[in-house]
């Protein structure tokens, strides 16, 4: 469908009745999973999705406005496509925009991406709920695209807090593509409070900006060769989280390699704040019509014990077409210090070990 | 649209842009009823949907993977369209699941159909939220279609639990298409609880398997004729329950005649369980551009004074268009035993009667 | 979007594979807004939506059912596109009803309008969620169209109650089009409540009609001339409404001059009922790609102390393109009389002042 509105916009315009502007583009992946996680406490087999890529079914188009300037829109909902239900989105970056919009998941809220934006020879001014820029690097350089069972451990939403993958009420800002390879984005996001907000907190903490953050990330690509490092700040209530990463890849055409360090404070963990650190290393292996995807990822926290938890992920895609793939992963999990990280749903006792894995479909559209 | 979108994937092929794959389907049923119920404790009229045919909106597709093999989507969603609402799911077969969904009905959760498959030779592998196996006969054997002011009285959601329709994160098989007219499915479907969970009911009860369960479903269809057969299993905490059922139709030409059997127990209802058993039989007859309904149909259940409702419903739907039909049905259901089953929303004593009537438009797309 | 896929039904008419009928039309718009407001109590500064145009997404067609008939549907939500969040409806016009639709917002709920038509020579009848006739006057006759910090004081919801602007359950009747410049519409909107809702009010109350009214409209247009007349009542628990406006205008070709006057009556508010009156009087001039956009606005309320609200307002719109546009507006309210209305979600004192600006970008698609 993705391939076929934007031939039908070029059609159209040959037909004479729409203009070569109005291309809208009806997109999804639908991404089925059985999931099974071993604990020492529980075990859980599941019918579950996203495996592999995020379900989701979304609308976007660019109207092309001359003198090289374009408007764009991108609305994205995410989908339990396992049990029907739409995926939560958060109104105001904090604790309480989450707890409100959960509750039975809220249907087709558009809570992937919901932005309009405005690009040009300037680079592109981008409105709405957006992926943050402190997210990208977790993502982009884990061989497992941080979904299913071999998703990287340096992602710990504990630390990282609301805004680590998403923001609402952003205003962004991205380089132009024509920067010698250099690309990169600011981003600014409002908790949008009251100014009368009680804020009897002294630093690290406000009641008056909680949600409000910025983010920045700079990176450089050259053929083989990416590498990026982003920072952000977001103001919470109960305490400021800082998030800092750095991550990159070099693809030897026989296998990519990639890796990133991050390391995060979160002010309200624990008094003093608590700070988190991990690295992930791995690589794509291509091999005829699929992939092999491996990776070793740890991230421990300062605070009593320092617990700590290390993951090895291997995977197998086996792409039967380009939109439609079979994939089955396996990790396992050691935890020490008194992590108890669980996978896949499971239950394990601090310090033991979890397993699992993930046998799937996606297909997109 | 629907064969709009049909005809876009081959004139995009023949322009080279898309290939022929791309096909997705946007579709949808908006039906709208003026439904008004008589009791004898109270009466109740309403503008509400889906009268003759389920008010939805879906999106589907299927991609051509070579050698008879094919990938496929189906998102689709239940609309209230005389208040604009969605339509809720049930995140995990269980009573906890559809309690949180109910609330303002979640907007465009795919309720009704989230799936994914693989289809070839081998017949079809579906995965994802689906209508069970058990339900199939209850509707297709029953001239109003499970819809509207005339559905039969034998699809009884006391007794046949949350899984009576349809059950999130199944695993789906489906005979292929070439099997000289035999066809069937089976379905399994998780609850999706932790291995720990307390269990301490003997059977017939597990909350370790609430919401758990398993149906099958097989049918020969040739010519005038189509007979089918299907039975299943639900484990629920509250007691498990069984729904059975065989229902077949003949096509005379100037008539179709249709029947249907079913037999359900409910170990949660009562100390040792409650069975509940009703038939239908019904016909439609063709007239001109519209079609004659009736149906009787009825329902007992052995608990204390053996309820029992019966039921008659007359429609009439004459179709403007092949997408757009105008209809109207009158039914009247007979109490007896303490049974007091009321339509349209009206609500009427024990023992006693109640009738209504359905006036609407449906128009498909 | 809407272009193409108009496009396409003509196209896939030529192909010989779809009928001209098929023709769905889906259709938005993406509006984002930096909205600041300031009050005596607290500021506000958000992100937020619909400054200029309400953001939307939808899907409607109609077909063609020959002899001047036709059928259609229309299935329209609001988007929160500034956080994601869906829009919520109210699913019996009642209090009750937007209690439950509110928490978390609910998605892709077609909140804005979810009907289906059949029109021909005797004009519409149209079924399900829609636009109330007392509306219309007050957003045709606004230079803001009730959208942003510029929008009319004269819609008071605390006055004109829940059915203000849209109904559920709803039975319309537009008359034709070709009556020499007369148009109107009447429509029905029901409670859907138990004939034996316990009634002990006397009239103006009634549970057993909560939610359950009665509008219409009449107007006149004949070139640069327009003008229409509105009157409805709802009948509520606590209190019955009535809502009455006129409004016109006139465009001069430099300039188009708008003007409405409204009266309404709350007999729940207070004992005796509490009635409101107001006026604005506005226009449009025409700059270059442009717009400037002027009202002067108030409304008071015949309560204790008589408050009242005056609204200044100025704007202009630049248009990128036909769907693309930038926008500003500022505006500022006076109080008295114990009046404390405050823009943009800011708060402000009793009597005393609030302004606020919007800054964003409307596209549509």
């Amino acid at each position: 469908m993705k391939k076929s509105l934007i031939a039908l916009a070029a059609l159209a315009s040959f037909a004479g009745v729409a203009s070569a502007q109005s291309s809208v583009t009806l997109f999804g992946i639908v991404d089925a999973t059985i999931a099974y996680g071993h604990g020492s406490v529980a075990n859980k087999t599941q019918l579950t999705n996203s495996g592999y890529n995020s379900s989701r079914l979304g609308f976007r188009g660019t109207e092309d406005l001359g003198g090289g300037m374009s408007a764009s829109f991108w609305l994205e909902a995410g989908l339990n496509n396992d049990d029907g239900q739409g995926a939560a989105t958060n109104s105001n970056n904090q604790a309480s925009g989450a707890g409100a919009a959960v509750a039975g998941r809220q249907g087709l809220t558009f809570n992937r991406r919901s932005t309009v934006s405005l690009a040009g020879g300037f680079g592109e001014i981008r409105l709405g709920r957006d992926y943050t820029p402190q997210f990208w690097n977790l993502t982009v350089f884990d061989p497992f695209g941080t979904n299913g069972v071999g998703t990287t451990q340096t992602l710990n939403s504990i630390i990282t807090g609301v805004t680590s993958v998403r923001a609402s009420n952003t205003v962004g800002y991205f380089l132009p593509g024509n920067l010698g390879g250099f690309y990169g984005q600011v981003q600014y996001y409002m908790g949008e409070n009251l100014s009368n907000a009680v804020d009897t907190f002294v630093p690290p903490r406000s009641t008056k900006k909680d949600g409000t953050g910025m983010g920045i990330r700079l990176g450089f690509a050259n053929g083989p060769f990416n590498v990026a490092f982003a920072t952000s700040k977001t103001r919470y209530a109960a305490g400021d989280v800082t998030q800092s990463n750095i991550g990159g890849q070099y693809d030897f055409g026989m296998a990519k390699l990639q890796a990133h360090y991050s390391r995060d404070k979160n002010d309200g963990l624990v008094v003093g704040g608590a700070t988190g650190k991990g690295w992930l290393i791995g690589g794509l292996i291509p091999v005829g019509a699929g992939e092999i995807r491996l990776a070793y990822s740890r991230y421990e926290v300062n605070t009593v014990g320092t617990p700590e938890s290390k993951k090895w992920a291997l995977g197998y895609v086996h792409n039967l077409s380009k939109r439609t793939a079979l994939y089955a992963t396996v990790a396992r999990v050691n935890n020490s210090g008194g992590a108890a990280s669980a996978l896949n749903g499971s239950v394990t006792g601090a310090n033991t070990n979890s397993s699992g894995y993930d046998f799937g479909v996606r297909h997109s559209f």
